[in-house]
Parts: C-alpha cells; sequence; structure tokens
C-alpha cells in the first residue's frame, strides 16, 4: 500500500482539521496515511518548528507531505505554508467565499470553533454529560421526567455509548433503560417507562452479532449464548411493537448514524457542540 | 442582529458539514443562523423534498439560504442543487485537488467517514467507552494497569467529561479519580496511583469559578463554600507539585481543548473517530 504522511496544523485545537481530513482520506482507501497532528501553533517559535517537522517529512519520504491546516492567524499560516508540503487550508477555501456571500468580514478570531465561548451553553452541556451518567442503565428511573430522550434495548445493544455522543455533541439529556428478563417475560413497558412513552426509542440488534459482543465482555456465560439472545431480541422487538414504541436496528450503524437516525426520525433539533 | 437560514445536507450522518459549518460561521458573530440539519438524503426522493425547502426558505425569508452540502453521491448533489441557496460544497472543493497531488480518483463512497467501517476499530472504541464508564471517579481503582491516562483533580474540575471526550473520539481508556479531603490532608498521591504515575494527568480550575460550579450542584452546602474550593484547590496544586505531576488550568477551557492539550502533552497519538 501506498504511505503518506499527513500533517494536521492549527492554532487552536486542531479539530476541524483532523474531521474535514478524515473525511477526505477515507475517499482514498488505497492508501496509508501517517498521521500527524500540531495542534496550538499560536507562536512563531511553534510555527518555525512546525515547519522544520514537514522539511523533514518531505526530506524523510521523498515526497511532499499532504498539510491540512485551519489557522485563525494568517501569518503563522504564512510561516507553515514556507515549508513543502501539499497544502489544505479549510479557511482559505470557504472564509472569501462566505464574505462575499454574507456581504461582510469574517472575525478571524482563534478557537471559536471547539473553545468555550458561550459559557451558559457549556453548562448545559456538561449538566446534560452530567444527567447521562447518573441515569445511565436504569439507574435513575425516578429522573425520567427531564430527560430529552429515552433509549431502551436489550443489554449491550449500544445504548451507553449512543446517549454519551448525544450527550456530548447535541447536550440532550439521554438516559437509557436496559430491558431485562423480567421485563421480557411481562411483555410490557416497565411503568417508569410508560409514563415518558413520548420519549422512548428502542435500539435492537442481530442475535448473532449481540452474542459475538456479550462473548467478549462474559465468556461463555448464559448470557452470551445464541439461543439467550435471540430470545431476548424477539421478546424486546415483540415488545417494541406491541407498545408501538419506534425502534431501530443498529448491527452495522456507528455511535454518529444510531444518534442521527434517532434525533432526524424523532424531529429533534440538532444544535452541535 | 441579521438572520439567515442555514442548511447542513448530506447523504450520510450530515456531521462533518454540521462541524465545518460550525467552524466558518462562528466567525461571523453579527449573525443569528437558524440552521436545519437534513441527513440522510440517499433516495431521489429524499433529495426532491430537500430542494423543495431550500425553495421555500428562499421564498420565506427573501434571501437564499446557506447551505453546506457533504454529497458521495454525485447525482443526488446535483438535485438539491437546481434549488436557490448559496452551496458550499465540502467534496468538491478538496477532493479533486487531492485526487490531483494523490494521482488516483476519490473512491466516492458514502457512509466512511461516520460509519461503521473497520469493525476491529470500532470495537476497541466501544471498549475504551465501558472502561472510562467503569473507571469513572475513583472506581475500579484496580483495573487503572490499563488506563491510557489517569486524571486526577478536585470534585468538579471536568475530570469525567474531557475522560469521556477522549473516550469516545480518540478511543483512549481514559480513567478519573477525584482527590478527596482525606487525599488532601494526606499531601501525597494515593498508593494505587503511585504505581501508575507515568499515566497520570492534574486537572485545576479557579476557586471562584469551581465555587460556582458546586453551588449550582449542591446550594449552600460547604461543598460549595468558596473557603472550602479555595482550601482543596490549592492542597491539589500543591499535591501535583509535590509529586510532580503535571497538571493544567481548565477554567477557561472547553473539553475539546483540555483534550487535545493533554494529547498533546503527553505525545499521545491522536486518531480520530
Amino acid at each position: 500500500m501506498d504511505e503518506r504522511s499527513v500533517f494536521l496544523i492549527s492554532d487552536g485545537t486542531g479539530i476541524t482539521a483532523e474531521i474535514l481530513s478524515h473525511s477526505l482520506l477515507t475517499q482514498f482507501p488505497q492508501f496509508e496515511f501517517s498521521i500527524t497532528a500540531i495542534p496550538y501553533v499560536n507562536t512563531e517559535e511553534r510555527a518555525e518548528l512546525t515547519a522544520q517537522k514537514l522539511f523533514q517529512a518531505a526530506a524523510a519520504d521523498g515526497v511532499e507531505p499532504l498539510v491540512f491546516t485551519t489557522f485563525a492567524d494568517e501569518t503563522l499560516h504564512d510561516m507553515v505554508a514556507e515549508a513543502p508540503g501539499a497544502f489544505f487550508d479549510f479557511f482559505e477555501a470557504f472564509i472569501g467565499p462566505l464574505e462575499r456571500v454574507l456581504g461582510v468580514p469574517s472575525s478571524h478570531t482563534r478557537g471559536r470553533t471547539h473553545g468555550l465561548v458561550d459559557v451558559e451553553q457549556y453548562t448545559s452541556r456538561i449538566s446534560a454529560i452530567d444527567y447521562t451518567m447518573q441515569c445511565d442503565d436504569g439507574v435513575n428511573v425516578v429522573d425520567y421526567d427531564v430527560a430529552d430522550l429515552l433509549l431502551i434495548g436489550v443489554s449491550r445493544s449500544g445504548k451507553t455509548p449512543t446517549c454519551l455522543y448525544m450527550a456530548l455533541h447535541y447536550g440532550l439529556r439521554a438516559a437509557n433503560y436496559p430491558l431485562l428478563e423480567d421485563d421480557l417475560d411481562r411483555g410490557r413497558l416497565p411503568d417508569g417507562l410508560r409514563a415518558r412513552r413520548e420519549n422512548l426509542f428502542g435500539l435492537t440488534i442481530d442475535p448473532v452479532r449481540l452474542q459475538q459482543i456479550r462473548q467478549e465482555r462474559r465468556p461463555n456465560s448464559r448470557y452470551a449464548r445464541l439461543s439467550q439472545c435471540r430470545r431476548e431480541v424477539q421478546a424486546a422487538e415483540a415488545l417494541f411493537k406491541a407498545e408501538r414504541v419506534s425502534y431501530l436496528d443498529v448491527t452495522s450503524m456507528s455511535i454518529e448514524e444510531i444518534s442521527t437516525t434517532i434525533l432526524d426520525q424523532r424531529g429533534l433539533h440538532r444544535t452541535f457542540f
């Protein structure tokens, strides 16, 4: 496989450059990319050192590295850009056109994207994370009154990571409740959930995949037996249907896909942090 | 304040469009942007409906909406782009130049960025999240052997959200341990932490800010008293110095800034999920 050095360089966190380059580089699966992130290049000294690293990589590889940059400070950008590299500057590509459309210059402020800009919004984000931690795995059912979303499903169907993602990135109070055998045998929603039916969303998963996941967690347990997984998944899906709870098969979905699909289906507003 | 409608449109999750547009729009603080995300525009029918929404917004606003798109499927993109809007296509801007630099065409595959592409990598990410949940708040000290990172600091200094971010986005096993009064009085690291000194990182915070945070959580408690916060922060910082643990003042930092600064200072490799 072809190898290429990639640098993500920013005077901020570098997260925007990271996400942009990740989106682009996944479209070239025939390459192996060796990625180095250099964030907080916010002094001339750091810019000099960064430029030196690019010179070194170009010399070692015999080919220019790919360089993805997001700089609020153009002087620092220009110092780095004197080094060899195929440069892709995110702001340069879009800020100009956006300024023309909006008819005003941009503020060129560093750290606005992933920094602590709006304290009130940030506090509500942290409080959503607190809530989600406290209402994980069926704990604190009494707090479901203030949930934005309540995920239900059998153990290891992906509820916890999805809730965390929703809290971290959309500031949602996302609780989750595992459907245990008692609940499944009863064939009806527990009382604490019935009262919050409008916030419920079910996750289901292919029993074979569930078996693999459980097997890693508790090898050779009854819990990880395929017949057990099949029975639980069947009962959970029957419960979702009987109680008319929307649900999603997450077998081949990432946390991001599960989260955005649920938000889309529930018409929940997306305010990304 | 000037208002503008913004649409984030994708045949995938729309997360890339969401993050990149957020980076750009924060540079125009004089506008109030009303944002609508339309993910999973992966059929001609969805593309038609999306185009109609743009026509409606343009008519209602009397000005073209801003439209940020990431489409793997060009036909669907082109259908949407027939509607009125100032279009910013992230792939279009960079994929061409990147193809020229790499000398190969891109794969144009949908859902590679935020989808479940590499099952092994995804499993290790989920297992990092599990670990971090299980080792939150000083629980399961015995599992610190396998931690990639151990955050320590007084209660409410931002350890938990930072650990969750590191697990979710960098697949790191990040545990955290709250320094309680007993630990602070003793003036030395608890034994379970001493043994893993190379993985420790301290968080500190301005006592006035800490007081505000604690006051929201437990109003008028001893825990939330300013004198108490001052004493704890002072003792924690003295402990970090005495034990030569690197630490960071997180008072005005976001979760993203704390995470990327620690990764940078520790030289931990960033593999973004």
